[in-house]
């Protein structure tokens, strides 16, 4: 980096640091509550709309955009590691900032892979934080950590694509504002059973309120619905799609672009989960100040002590394999330069996460299990993350010896 | 045990085993959605008053009452630990043979430290299963992890006690049919100040309904709020009881009683928490042999063994430690003849059911933490275990070298 | 048991205890000096000869032989699980009561498998403590943790057998009194490489100093050669050994042998681990009172405390298996009946016992690494556990759920 | 860096990297088959002073000696922790680039607090590798965790100093070359116990065939004694040593030099450290592909893939947290700057070291535990840095929130 963009960096992030501690964090409270009276799956809480608006006046909106790419800031992957961990401390501050998943993935495909015609129809209306979308990926009936056995089926008659086919865990196809859903499925047809493993399947744009789609209800982790957001089971009923406007990069090429979209994103998501995580570890230490036992603040008794410690060494060491890996990424242009590292922070970051955040609620007692913390939700959907994506039992073995 | 007894206590494992299986599992869904649905804290799911009949009629009532008190069947703390193991399979099967938390502790209570009185007041509408009752401990601005920080006042007028202060945590409070609280406090005054500190407090039987109760609100244990039964934060604004009605035992032994209630009340809640883990690791067998992945099923690969072989030795060495506890306790008649063992099992127990629906909701992938199974929710409510009652920390360090 | 044999199994061990502490452990420091200076692997330190006699005095010979085999006492599985226990606290006593591995399962197999010509052969020197004896089963060039890779070939001329192959961490085969090895070896020929895997293989008897049998070298265990006993590598070129006296129980039965000689043998290994544990416990706790760091004795920081409650707990949950296999041997009369606990045992005593010797070594701080104490040679040897026999991740997956 | 220094390093790390692997390494065994053999303390296997003479000859000699100091070769700390974990693949590299503890820490001591004439009187030998030097610091009495019990007594005498105490754990003291202590003493006197805990202690440079001193003993390491170098416990009785000579920095001073030590000392022994822990996870893999049980290559078995996984995860975040902690001792000029760093380090790496060789022990079988690899003696030298300069629970509590 130049010094001019360091300073620019350096600036991007004192002002996201204050507009996620001064502003997002204290609406967390605010946007639950509102999500937990009236209308809980059709209104986004106003507050998120207000923090969109300052998010955008402060220059924090889209940050997530590599550089040459539609509505970019200019950000590096590297840069944007560190502006995603500040962020991740909120659960609301990567909406705010219109940097949250899956639409980050979603406007990379589509900045990625997308036609000139394909972009112009999604692009602006996500770039504006206008509409959202879902990734259609994981399916119930087939065990997902090995991606091959996805079974959703999609047929080509003449210039439109049929699909038919059951989905799950596509966080965010409730939400109100939910227009785009990018579709992963199988061809169909003897000529594709004929092919290797990872040529079979294609990527599909799909725009949610086709005729066909039915959200089937809507998935809780841990007692959580995360609503109006969620996470939904779909089914696909011969869902019909014009192909020029649904075919993302080619048929059967849809492995090639679920990869290249894992690298840069699971940077992100790693930043974001130890951004949780650092949170957590701050909470755990003023909580271990503030509370008496024993005739010794908590932290003054060695266990604690010994429970912050071993947080800071793992969170440390996290954090540097995740930027080593941003690094890796942008000097080799792509995933495959940094297949093992992309590999290695799955397992890690989401691991010591939980732990973490594990150890922060055994500090904070009953506190720490109920809703007076953050801590009990990000715990829970920090465990999600050793499943999505593939389960840690499938990405370990994947780091071989160098 | 004479043969006879060997004989009566193989039956009822047997009939309690295919009721649960055959009737209790079966209801908790049905249980679910009756409590999603309608008003969700103020009725209790007509599904819980039939398995109650159906309970009665097999004799598996209020098994857990030790011989020599009322309505006890004659069950040794270990011939209950081994039916505590098949009940806790079935996260409603407790309540349907009214044996469930705090219940069971209360009436023990009850039975062992309350005057005639006193029992009768209470004891045979909550050994009909007619009412319920709760346990007012915990506080939320004091850690509790050392019960003697325990601040809730008593102050004595009279013939009258006065109770003012804020307990949370008091599992059961928010029942519709809840009518009784035992509440533990300090009592006010400079002469108990003076007293040693374990010799301030007392425990009152206080009217559920009694005015200057107010239940403030439902605590949520990782987003479950397992109404109607819930966790309540309760406060006590100078409420007022007789003072024969409400004593237990004596003024300032409260801990006595605390401790007291304490020892078998353990090895059940032990023995409950593994047979739920015994159930998460029959779900992850299953699972296993169901499940395909890189073209063999999951249970053919190495690191799913090992997470089934994990599970079994960890489970089969807690049980033999709770039964040994169990003995102990048998053995010496009290908590005293087993403190070590108590401690042991408090610390054990709890972690090693973490870890084992841990792993089954890892091989059940994203159904593993969400509602399709009883995995998630399992989890939630283990994970309190290490917390309710006093943290791993303070357990731990109890077992010293014998 | 009877309340006579209960009489008498308490007495044994109160003399065994008495025994252990007040002879044997003593004389490990007077045993080791003298195997350090002289002629290391010629000489039998005299203090092993003295103990002997004791213990034979003391009824304290070869409790390890099951009722109905020559030399027995009578003495049960679970009976002698017990005593092994306290012979395991000293590296010494279980030698001093003829009790110690290989030449315990040795004797069992003669004992069970052998002809009366054999067993009167071998049987009287091997009770007596005159000879000792190895079993040659492990070999450098193939993985051992699959048993039927051994490679070590049997050839049959008329009646004689010729045996040739190399054998490593045959124990004992260095001892100045070794006479005997049991060896497993692979039958050549067409035909037997036709039968099914476990077939294959066939155990000799074969006396020690036969001509073409050379003792390579002695193998050390991070360090310790363990002289005059030893761990040695052995080559057999062409020994020739009359088939009558040599086979034992038939061709192509050497895994049947195999198997039978585990079960009991492993109930004993894994209670002698645990007693060597429960000593380096009662070091660590000791040694915690007495040191001070801090202003407090070790025994007064948290984490102390923690490194003695999970010891003490993670040894009591392994003795419960250990002794719950026993019963389940002893019931069913033979290891079929107990596979699974075998399987568990092995497992997870050698990692207990490594993980308390660990605590206690870290406690000792410098004298815990070095030869002041017996914990750096204690574990040392208990690590070789988790490999000999099969290592860990060979055991693990047998303990398929029930 | 410049990229002539870029470049100067590339070719250092390249020649080095050659140096170790072809000549460093091979030479092992020479080394420790001589040692084994003849006069083991007297005498230095002569293929070390040809390995030194080669190190000179490829200018890898004294890299460790930071800029500005004798004999320097401009190395920093962040390129000299590339060196070190280069040399510390193989046991002997570090000695023959006269970079090996606890020569190079005693050096740089001399360097830093060192008089003109002190320097002049042990410098030139040391950076010549004429001599070694030992560093007498830890007590077999005290809880050397707790550095401040050091109770060897220091007393003034006019012009003289006399030292009278009992050390152990003085690495190197026992070498045929060594000539130097460096011993740290309590000051006698009332006014010294009137001190600051922190201010009673003083160095002192003392020649280590000085009348009183006695070599004791050598204290082994599970089971290895490491001859010639080895471990000694020494006594010092009554020992006289020249004020102006021997006086390092001031009276009182002693804490201030320990830990002015630590800093850079560290982070060299954790890269040695990670240095032999990649070799063996080198040797793990290589293993993994050779051996073949249940019909494939180790390598292919889940449990052996994740063990690599978990090495290679484990070992890249810990040499990323020593190197961003070399990194911020050169920014801050001193251990000062970099506490936290430091005391992360120290418990991080010596663990994740210990549990990667201990993986290879265990794919190696029996090989791993025995003569026949490096990694026997491997792990019990890094299972010493867990309590070497403070046990991890004293590091730990360290490390507290920033």
């Amino acid at each position: 980096m130049t010094s001019a963009e360091e300073e620019k960096q350096a600036h991007r992030l004192r002002t996201l640091e204050a507009f996620v501690e001064d502003e997002c964090i204290p609406a967390e409270r605010v946007k639950e509550i509102k999500a937990r009276t009236g209308s809980r799956w059709s209104e986004v809480p106003a507050v998120m709309e207000q923090l969109k608006l300052r998010a955008r006046a402060l220059g924090l909106w889209n940050l997530f955009m590599p550089p040459g790419h539609p509505g970019t800031q200019g950000v590096s992957v590297s840069q944007y590691a560190a502006l995603s961990e500040v962020m991740g401390r909120s659960t609301i501050a990567p909406e705010a900032c219109n940097c949250s998943a899956p639409d980050t993935g979603n406007m990379e495909v589509l900045a990625q892979y997308g036609s000139a015609a394909q972009q112009a129809a999604w692009l602006p209306d996500l770039l504006e934080g206008r509409i959202r979308s879902a990734f259609l990926m994981t399916e119930p009936e087939t065990a997902s950590s090995d991606a091959t056995n996805i079974a959703c089926r999609i047929r080509r008659f003449g210039d439109k694509y049929v699909v038919t086919g059951r989905k799950w865990w596509s966080t965010g196809a409730m939400d109100p504002r939910c227009r785009l859903f990018i579709v992963m499925g199988r061809m169909e047809g003897a000529e594709w059973d004929a092919r290797p493993i990872h040529q079979r399947h294609t990527m599909l744009l799909v725009p949610a309120r086709s005729p066909g789609v039915t959200l089937e209800r809507a998935l809780e982790v841990f007692g959580y619905d995360d609503a109006p957001h969620g996470h939904a089971e779909v089914t696909l009923r011969g869902v019909e799609v014009s192909a020029d406007a649904a075919l993302l990069l080619g048929e059967g090429r849809g492995f090639e672009i679920a990869q290249g979209r894992l690298g840069p994103g699971r940077v992100h998501h790693c930043m974001r989960a130890l951004g949780l995580a650092e949170r957590a570890l701050t909470a755990l230490v003023r909580r271990s100040r503030e509370r008496i036992a024993f005739g010794r603040p908590l932290c003054d008794h060695d266990m604690v002590r010994r429970s912050i410690a071993d947080s800071r060494m793992e969170l440390d060491q996290a954090r540097h394999l995740v930027l080593d890996c941003a690094r890796k990424l942008e000097r080799s242009g792509g995933a495959k330069g940094a297949m093992m590292e992309v590999a290695m922070i799955k397992v890690v970051v989401p691991n010591v996460a939980c732990a973490v955040i594990d150890r922060a609620i055994q500090v904070h007692g009953g506190m720490g299990v109920c809703q007076d913390t953050f801590l009990a939700a990000a715990y829970a959907h920090m465990r999600t993350l050793r499943i999505a994506d593939g389960p840690d039992e499938v990405s370990a073995p994947v780091v071989l010896q160098r």
